[in-house]
C-alpha cells in the first residue's frame, strides 16, 4: 500500500505525540499504563488524526508558519481523537459487547490484561483525551477559547448523542421499538452516530485550530461526515466478503439493508460527494483529497 | 439526619442542574439515556458537588453577586464531578469489577439495563462531564481560561494517575509486585488516588471559579485531600462493621491495615487537620466547615 509522503511523515509524528501524552509504562499503576499503551500501539492508519491535520492545512495552508508536523497545534486534537477511537475499540471488544478475542492481529486488551484492567484502560484513555485538549502547550498555541471549542466538539461527538449513541443503537436488537423508522433510515442514523460524528469532529477540530470561518467549518463538517459514512460502508462491505454474505438476524449493516451492489453504489456516491465538497477548498484541500482517495482505494 | 439549610437548598439546585444537563429519556437512544438517568437519580448527598460550591463560597464569599444557587457558575463543575462519580459507580459495579447487584438500595445499572448498556452509560456520563465544562453558559460565566483549567483538573483527577489509577490498584491483588512498598504506604496511595484526588479536584475547581489566589488554592486542595481520605476511611470502617471485621485476603483497607481503633484514630486526625486548614479561610469557609462536620458525624 502506498501512502502519500506527507501521510507517512504524519503517522510518525502522531505516533510520537501519542507516545508523549501516554504515561510511561513504568509509572504506577504499571499494569494500567501498559494496557493503555498496548491498545494504542502499534496503531492503524490513524485516519481520524489525519483528518484533523489535513483539515487544518485546508484552511490555514500547510506549513503556514514553517512548522514541522510535530509542532503543529493540530497534533493535540489529533491525539485526543485517536485516544477516543482506541478506548472505543477496547470497550467494544469486551465480552459484554462484541466479545472479540483479537484486534489488529493481536489479542484484544481484555484477553491480554483481563477484563477489569481493560475496562479501566478504556476509561483512562477517554479521560486522557480531554486532558490533552486542556494541556498548557495546546492552550499556549491556540488560546483557551479554541481549546474549549475542541472540548465541546469532541465531547458531543463521542457522547450519548454521538459515537456512544451509535454503539447503543448497534447493540439494540432490530427492529427497534420506535414506530415508523425503516431499515435504511435506521442504518443511516446508526452509522452517522457511530462513525460519522467522530470523523466530522476531526474535521471541525482541525478547522477550529486553523482558524476556519463558518463557511469553511460547514464544508469540512459535511465533507467529513460523507467520508465517515463511506468508511463505515466500506467496512461493512469488507466484513460481508470475509464472513460471507449471510445477514445475521437482528443486525443491520449497509449490506443487509442495500445488498452488496447497493452498498457499493452508496459508497461511490458518498466518495463523489466528499470530493465535490473538497474541491470547494481549492488547492489547500489536497491532503483531504488524498485521504478521500485512500478511503476510496485502500480500505 | 439534619443537613444545614444551605445544603438542602444546594442538593435541590444541583439535582435540577443535573436534570438539565442529562439528555431527556425520550431522546434516542432511549435505553441509554434512561440508564444514564437511572444511575444519577435519585442521588446521594452529592458531597463532591457540595465541596465545589462551598469552596467557591470560601474564596468568593457566598452570594457575592446576589446569585441564587442555581445561577452559581460553580454549578457546572459541580455537575461535572457528580457525573464522573456516577459513571465510576456504574463501572465499579460491573461483573468484571466488584460484581455488585445493588447500589443505593436498587438494582445496579447492569442489573436493570444489562451489561452492555451499563458500560456505555458509564462511558457517556464520563464524556458528558467534559461537555458540561465546555458548555457556552459556563464559558460565558467564567471565561474560557478557567473553564480549561477545570477540564485539566478534572481529567487529571479522574484519569490513570487519579481515580482510575486508584481503582486499578484496588483490583491489583496485594501484595503488589513493586518492591519496598509497605501496607500503610500502599493503602494511603490507593485511597489518595481512588477518593482523595476527586475531592481535591472538587475544591480546586470551586476555587478556580471563585477566582482563588495560589495560596487559597493550596489550602483548599490540602483540606479536601484530608476530607476525602477521612471520607474513605469512614467508608472502610462502616464496611467492616456491616460485613464483620474479618479481613479478606489480598484486599487492603484502612481496617485491615490499622485495625478498627487505628482507623478511627486516623479518621479523627484527618478531620482535625481539615478543620485547621478550613479555619485559615475565615468565616467564608463556613460551608466547608459544615461539610467537614457532616463527614465527621453522619457518614
Amino acid at each position: 500500500m502506498s501512502l502519500p509522503q506527507w501521510y507517512s511523515v504524519f503517522i510518525e509524528a502522531v505516533d510520537a505525540a501519542l507516545d508523549k501524552v501516554l504515561p510511561d509504562g513504568e509509572i504506577e499503576p504499571r499494569q494500567l499504563h501498559a494496557a493503555m499503551r498496548y491498545s494504542v500501539f502499534p496503531g492503524g492508519k490513524r485516519i481520524r488524526p489525519a483528518v484533523v491535520c489535513a483539515s487544518r492545512s485546508a484552511v490555514a495552508g500547510p506549513k503556514r508558519s514553517g512548522n514541522s508536523r510535530s509542532d503543529d497545534p493540530a497534533m493535540w486534537p489529533s491525539v485526543a481523537i485517536e485516544l477516543i477511537h482506541c478506548y472505543s475499540l477496547i470497550h467494544d471488544d469486551l465480552p459484554c459487547m462484541d466479545n472479540d478475542d483479537f484486534r489488529r492481529g493481536k489479542p484484544s486488551c481484555h484477553k491480554a490484561y483481563g477484563e477489569a484492567t481493560a475496562l479501566l484502560a478504556g476509561d483512562a484513555l477517554l479521560t486522557l483525551a480531554f486532558e490533552a485538549l486542556a494541556s498548557p502547550s495546546f492552550l499556549d498555541a491556540v488560546g483557551p477559547e479554541p481549546a474549549c471549542s475542541c472540548v465541546a466538539a469532541l465531547a458531543s461527538a463521542a457522547g450519548s448523542r454521538g459515537m456512544i449513541g451509535g454503539q447503543q443503537l448497534d447493540i439494540s436488537p432490530w427492529p427497534w421499538l420506535e414506530p415508523g423508522i425503516g431499515e435504511p433510515e435506521a442504518l443511516c442514523l446508526m452509522e452517522a452516530l457511530k462513525t460519522g460524528k467522530l470523523f466530522q469532529c476531526a474535521a471541525v477540530m482541525g478547522g477550529i485550530v486553523g482558524g476556519a470561518c463558518e463557511e469553511e467549518l460547514g464544508i469540512l463538517s459535511e465533507l467529513a461526515s460523507d467520508l465517515g459514512l463511506a468508511f463505515q460502508i466500506r467496512d461493512d462491505l469488507e466484513d460481508a466478503v470475509s464472513e460471507g454474505e449471510g445477514a445475521q438476524p437482528g443486525i443491520i449493516t449497509a449490506v443487509s439493508v442495500w445488498g452488496v451492489e447497493g452498498a457499493q453504489q452508496h459508497f461511490v456516491t458518498l466518495i463523489d460527494a466528499a470530493r465535490t465538497k473538497c474541491r470547494l477548498l481549492g488547492n489547500a484541500g489536497s491532503e483531504l483529497m488524498d485521504i478521500i482517495d485512500l478511503v476510496n482505494r485502500e480500505w
